[in-house]
């Protein structure tokens, strides 16, 4: 059985999207266990609503709950009661595998370096969503807490992408690309330029160069490597643009009496193009490089689906032990570098 | 009249792409006169296919060509019969009032600060690009060379941006923001952090705070400030994304003959959607705080549309004296510092 923890605060639009996503996690995951970490009394009104296997959810109840308003590291370390630190503190302890939160990134990453903490040998735990692209999905590569990063914290971050791929993602040989704003190799800035020859120099990855942001939708690399202030600026553009853009388009079909039966006829052939483009498919991000367990942060505003994905996600992360095999990976290459 | 010089080397789509633009240019413009700087012989013979008043456009030969892998400084200090150093040039000299190059960015840039020269108090030389939004337009800046730029020079950029946007956009106390990675004062890397309060204090820009690149597309602030290895990264990812959705969208709408025929019913209200979204409509990217004359660099593979916008640009950015505003702006703006 794996055991997966459900943060049911914090996220946009609280308990209900949580419990409903628990509900249907459970459902497509007969091997999985539950525990929800929140309000019991809400929890179970909740709950009471859908029929589940009841041996396989537990609620967890906690008198506490982390904002976005509150001080990451000081919230972690205070709100002792708080359903995330309740649940990263289950995952410490063994008794869960895997932890799912759509509360404060802030807080979700510094609950995994200060509760959980990181692997032997990991200077810094990077977040890694995957990006829908043209030829399916590539791996940003740090999306997290560490700006301002240094040139060796990114190499480890492309090792990390590089096992993550291939082990998870099965793509063969990732190829590995630096977020830059020119091909060329004298193009970048200070960060850009220092990396790029380490990453040259690192015999563990198959490292491509630089790649320009118009060309990662495109998945012209596997593993899109930067530095997490340029990353979490990536992210965001990839989710505000595509929204805008489909929903003029969405827009723009409702003008006329034609266009609109024209949008009738296209419309499941669009929706399964769109559905690509859905973040909400993709399961959240991971924090790579912890010591143990999982951590997953899905978005701030995920509905129940989001929460179903991420049930999957993680169990698939269990079943193929990722955070063991980087872990092992980051070893080996520390050993060939000696 | 208005004069301005076309660099016809340098593009993707070379000389036949400004000639084509140039021509069509020519024609909308009644007030303009052009100069293309390029190969003689090749310009006389691709002129030869177009009717046009040769009275308004005059060829200046060069003999050399600055291309993306010359190293920009050295280029222009050396390629002094180049089609772009001769352009700039005449801009130098009073002849010409604009230039138009589709060439090496840092080869445009660099010859903008050594031939032209900055204006008097100008830190740095920003170049700032419209992006469409669902509610219009907002100005990016900084998506040039400035890469690493201290945090005095993105206030100045934030007020050059509005200056810009109120008297040529008639946009009236321009919401001036930061990109930041959360919209929390404490969030942020070192520059922002550092950037903020000094935005904050400076009284001629209307600064609203942060702003998270997901809301960029859905026009929340008129001036998009940022460094330019960031602005560069969103300027690239808002075309690649762009053109990668509508392709998809394209494809699904192939798939079937039923969605074939739909998409023939909503081509004509789709196309004007999707038209705001072409960056060949917008006219270029200006270079902010030239000492006089006016300096737009196109898109690498610009077509002969980008070529004629960036004429109607140049027209009206001379019309309305962009360049005699935002020295006029930053004087007054340091007089009330004094």
């Amino acid at each position: 059985m794996i055991n997966i923890v459900i943060d049911t605060l914090g996220g946009d639009n609280g308990a209900p999207a949580a419990v409903e996503g628990a509900v249907k996690g459970l459902k497509n995951n007969p091997d999985v266990k539950l525990y929800l970490t929140g309000k019991k009394k809400e929890l179970d009104q909740l709950l009471s609503g859908y029929t589940y296997d009841k041996k396989r959810l537990e609620v967890v109840d906690c008198s506490e709950e982390i904002t976005c308003h509150d001080a990451p590291v000081e919230a972690v370390k205070k709100k002792k009661d708080s359903s995330l630190v309740v649940g990263l503190n289950l995952v410490k302890e063994g008794k869960a595998d895997a932890f799912i939160s759509a509360g404060s990134s802030g807080a979700v990453l510094a609950g995994g370096s200060l509760i959980i903490g990181r692997a032997k040998g990991v200077k810094r735990t990077p977040l890694a969503p995957l990006l829908p692209t043209s030829e399916g999905m590539s791996l940003l590569i740090d999306c997290g807490a560490n700006v301002d990063a240094k040139p060796e914290v990114l190499v480890q971050f492309a090792q990390m992408g590089s096992i993550y791929m291939e082990n998870i993602m099965g793509v063969k040989k990732p190829r590995v690309a630096i977020v830059n704003i020119g091909t060329e190799e004298e193009k970048g800035n200070a960060l850009v330029k220092e990396t790029f020859p380490l990453l040259k120099a690192c015999k563990s990855i198959n490292f491509i160069g630089s790649i320009e942001s118009r060309e990662i939708p495109f998945g012209k690399a596997d593993v899109i490597l930067t530095e997490a202030f340029v990353g979490n600026v990536i992210l965001k553009l990839y989710e505000g643009l595509s929204k805008m853009i489909l929903k003029e388009i969405k827009k723009s079909m409702m003008k006329t009496l034609k266009s609109k039966i024209g949008a009738l006829m296209i419309k499941k052939s669009l929706k399964a193009t769109l559905s690509n483009f859905n973040a909400s498919n993709k399961g959240g991000a991971p924090l790579l490089g912890l010591k143990h367990g999982l951590l997953v942060k899905v978005h701030g505003n995920s509905k129940d689906e989001e929460f179903a994905s991420a049930v999957l996600q993680c169990r698939n992360f269990v079943k193929t032990d990722v955070s063991g095999k980087i872990i092992e990976g980051l070893a080996k290459e520390e050993n060939t570098a000696e």
